[in-house]
């Protein structure tokens, strides 16, 4: 059914999906750009097609020279990947078009819930709970004062043309509300020239929390749990996990089976995620779904023991789920980090610049998806992500320990990264309880509390110079001293940072 | 209880210890031996002592050298790994009087557990199954005959002075008894000048399995179930995995229970390993017992998601064991491949060298345990197992093609390996039904076997040197033949061997 797939994608989850591939023994194509000609994917893949120049614009976005490559190269199934043309609803139908399998869901699935409205339409029917608030903007101060109370406070007002955060009031009190709502109102004129407004729920302490579902083309749907995301920075997730630390059993199945629903309310099928809102109560409520793999997946992988991109391949080729809902459970505790090549003490600015050491984490329960190698450049054109970090354990403080190890234990010299900004989070104690909002980075994060790590690093780059040649010479001449001569050397100094 | 450890051990199990200790917030110590100054395991440690030259007699083995090297760093525990000084009764009193907390079993368990005779006939009173045969020698013929009758045949007549198959017969029918035994008896005397000799039963099929146990110290000992460890070269494991392919759950408790009984019967506690050999019908019987970590200790790290080192930490601390043998599952299938440096098209000959390229596998379910790294020299002096390559998969097929993607992935070049000898066996038909046995290698193996992938590794060197530059100069001037030219790099040649 599936005889050769071209990934439709590059960096690290091409090679993920590359890799799984291979041990379903179906050969690969890549697809890269002009900059990307000797990236790993492309050496990895069986063969690679040359699509254009960079940016992605030029190349990795251009549904045409995808499928031109399909048929060159006789690939009959694509894999998108996440990002790029992932959740592009007219490049599924190209596909399908093009009698290629798109390994992924329907194009209509993907058009539904990439729309907010008729998503939130869809699962309302399915008995998916959503923020409560209106489905119909309001200008009527009195009108919407009666809507605010049947909701509760606090609420939100927010501008039904708005965006940015203007024309948006929160309102935690009722006797505040009708000034705010005359201000939003008019703010709302001003800056959009339309001044109804909806009013919703302020959730005050929210948690991201979302549900990693698989549906096969037989109508059978499974949850595979739930991952915690809270840890954002300006809405990028930073450090997930599975499953989250304060969901209880009971919980987890209120959240499964409403992702089943939200997955039932479009048909779907393949991997996807449905990602909630939930509240200090874990009250929770649809925010979206992705109708496509997540960079977060192999957390999920890791609990579970599935391999997500074979479970996609199959289920494109039409196979029915190889297992029910009570066939899964849960095993361990997974973290995944993200590491980008960002300055986290200067306000997390791209670094661009050449891997000099590059040397990754070994050893029980960890595992790197990344797409370089030593030496290699960071383009200044794709996502700054350079890897991704995760470990297993076998309960989520084994997790964490081996987490911060393996940071210690990363070995990424010629770039900045974010690696301190993670241990940063990972020995916070407010991590460590579980008890963290999506307001995590912004509460509790200044540069400054990286100082003393950095002063280590500056170190570290003068010993890197000279220590291993300084260690060669001393430590058989003097052998009694070497205990103080191996400590200069870089991986140690790194290692004894904390 | 335990502040600082000192692994006496280097390589792949040295880095092992220290990370686990790492995790666990224990400082570790290096000892290393002069050729060994700038190795990994130096590099990684806190502090580091040289012990003196190679070979090990003059450093690793050095028991005085090693407990000097505790003192020098306030080290009050011992990590020895397996091999060297591990399964040394004198090692671990010595560090039983320095005051050293020994990561192990009692010396008296080592003792008893190291001597052929008096650990078998410590476990015969715990009702473990031993080889059918006698406990004293004989050398007259019909009192040997009626013996053989009991025991069942084919029975094994071998010199209890014996050694190297000298004054050893086979005897598949009683009516060869009476020739045979003669023969038995006069080869050993001539041999040994003793012409006692033993009968025992002739195992026709042998499987090696052997089950991972672990007990505390207040008495508590779990099993966590068994390797099969079948696939061997000249009595060396060169393939593990976890769970056997043939043994039912049944048969799995009775294999632990038979364990947990060699354990009790030298009040062992720690880590530790009872090997059997079963036969056709899975009948087994007690070989010896390890104790120590084994090599393979890895697989059933996968399949339980406990961290052995770990847990060798906290008995030698003195906690109990933290769950009940009904708290184990298995989860999934694990195997591992022994990577040595030798030539398996010229009788695994080893080789030394320098590792020019040295590229690890990555992706879900792939583990690598090893202890070098690229532009490292393999020296002669040690161990040539330079890597042990793990996968864990949710069933044995995908643990077996995950390992045959992962032998593709793996880029080693400067130094033969065994690689393409491992991908030999995880290909054949026999390996795959899980009913191999000891002798699978002397039975299907010879280098002809391997004559394809020589000539894909030799075309492969050629590559190497230009196909990065010739793609780099061609995919971007003529995209539409990239195809082609992406083909040519080493990567891809390697993966596309088969």
């Amino acid at each position: 059914m599936i005889n050769k797939i071209l990934v439709a994608n590059r960096g690290e989850i091409a090679l993920r999906v590359m890799r799984s591939a291979r041990e379903m023994g179906i050969p690969t194509v890549a697809v890269y750009s002009e900059t990307d000609n000797t990236a790993p994917h492309v050496l990895y893949a069986d063969e690679a097609v040359c699509i254009g120049p960079p940016p992605s614009a030029q190349s990795y976005l251009l549904i045409d020279k995808i499928i031109d490559a399909c048929k060159q190269t006789g690939a009959d199934a694509v894999h998108p990947g996440y990002g790029f043309l992932s959740e592009n609803a007219h490049f599924a139908e190209a596909c399908e078009k093009a009698d290629i399998t798109f390994i992924g869901p329907s194009s209509p699935a993907i058009k539904v819930m990439g729309d907010k409205l008729a998503s939130k339409q869809a699962v309302k029917d399915f008995g998916v709970p959503l923020v409560p608030g209106m489905d119909e903007p309001i200008s009527d101060v009195a009108a919407a004062k009666k809507i605010a109370e049947e909701i509760g406070y606090p609420v939100m007002i927010k501008a039904s043309a708005g965006g940015g955060g203007k024309g948006m009031r929160i309102v935690h009190d009722p006797k505040d509300f009708e000034e705010q709502m005359t201000r939003a109102v008019s703010e709302a004129r001003s800056s959009f020239g339309d001044d109804s407004v909806f009013i919703e729920k302020f959730i005050t302490s929210p948690k991201h929390i979302e549900v990693q579902i698989l549906g096969d083309q037989h109508g059978n749907i499974v949850y595979l749990f739930e991952r915690e995301c809270s840890i954002q920075r300006r809405n990028q997730k930073v450090i997930e996990e599975a499953p989250s630390a304060v969901v209880t059993p009971e919980v987890r199945k209120k959240f499964g089976e409403a992702a089943v629903n939200v997955a039932r309310s479009c048909n779907y099928y393949g991997a996807g995620t449905v990602e909630f809102i939930a509240d200090s109560n874990l009250d929770f409520y649809f925010l979206e779904m992705n109708t496509r793999l997540q960079v977060e997946h192999p957390v999920t992988e890791q609990i579970t023991g599935l391999d997500l991109v074979k479970e996609q391949i199959k289920i494109a080729r039409g196979e029915k789920l190889s297992f029910a809902q009570d066939d899964l459970q849960i095993n361990g505790h997974s973290l995944e980090v993200r590491v980008y090549a960002e300055d986290p003490e200067n306000n997390f600015l791209p670094d661009t610049g050449t891997l000099k050491t590059y040397r990754r984490p070994q050893g029980p329960g960890i595992r790197v998806d990344d797409g370089y190698e030593p030496g290699m450049e960071i383009p200044i054109y794709y996502d700054p992500m350079i890897a991704k970090l995760i470990t297993h354990g076998k309960d989520r403080q084994e997790a964490i320990e081996r987490m911060r190890r393996a940071i210690r234990e990363y070995q990424i010299e010629g770039i900045k990264t974010t690696l301190t900004f993670c241990d940063f989070v990972l020995g916070h104690e407010e991590f460590v309880s579980g008890k963290f909002t999506t307001k995590f980075v912004e509460e509790h994060f200044t540069p400054e509390v990286l100082q003393k790590d950095v002063d280590a690093d500056t170190a570290l780059v003068a010993a890197l110079l000279g220590a291993e040649l300084r260690q060669k010479q001393q430590s058989t001449l003097h052998p009694a001293q070497n205990t103080d001569s191996a400590k200069n050397s870089g991986w140690k100094k790194r290692m004894n940072k904390r």
